[in-house]
């Protein structure tokens, strides 16, 4: 079965996080065909961290899992810290494929998610 | 002629605030149609500020803004921060109108950025 991560970051605002949360959940629901799995995973602050939701997709049966760092902007967080606390999870699930997602923010797509959204103001 | 002005909140990491400028000249490239006009402005940090991005949009001929917060998550900076700067702004153009477009965090079309960019991973 095929898992997804969706990874932020982790806020101190409780809103913030069940956000992420609920985006996950939207997911779950929209991409069910392709990713059988989906959780939510935080860098910091906020629960299920990181390795605990990649271990949510292990024990939901995940063989490989895709982590996707919802982050708009490249820096220490997608560049270090996320592929860093990834591989020290790499050894526990020998069995499993764990792959690191491009940020959101590197997406051609991000251009039509702007002019959308611009256009839909009222 | 309609503006858009690309609000980001602006980065002690000099590489995050440029990649905001480079996406919002990609914008001006792929929206010119229908926004002649294209700027970015930053909420803190960096340069140029909010009401400094407003004046560059005005000042290049703008009769019409339209501010899109380039954040993921709705908070106190999208919430409160956002609009009161932009709100603060307003009386020095009684002649453009200037709106605030939704956060793209809570556009629908960011389902279809997260799985095509799972999708996407090598």
């Amino acid at each position: 079965m095929n898992a997804l991560l969706l990874i932020a970051h982790g806020s101190r605002r409780k809103q913030s996080n069940d956000e992420v949360i609920m985006l996950a959940d939207k997911l779950k629901h929209n991409c069910s065909e392709r990713y059988e799995i989906v959780h939510a995973g935080f860098l910091e602050i906020a629960e299920p961290l990181i390795p605990d939701g990649i271990k949510k997709c292990v024990d939901d049966g995940a063989e490989s899992i895709i982590a996707l760092p919802y982050f708009l902007n490249s820096g220490r967080h997608v560049i270090e810290d996320i592929p860093r606390i990834i591989n020290s999870t790499l050894p526990l699930y020998p069995n499993v494929e764990i792959k690191i997602a491009p940020h959101i923010g590197a997406s051609s797509l991000i251009m039509n998610l702007l002019v959308a959204t611009a256009n839909a103001t009222e």
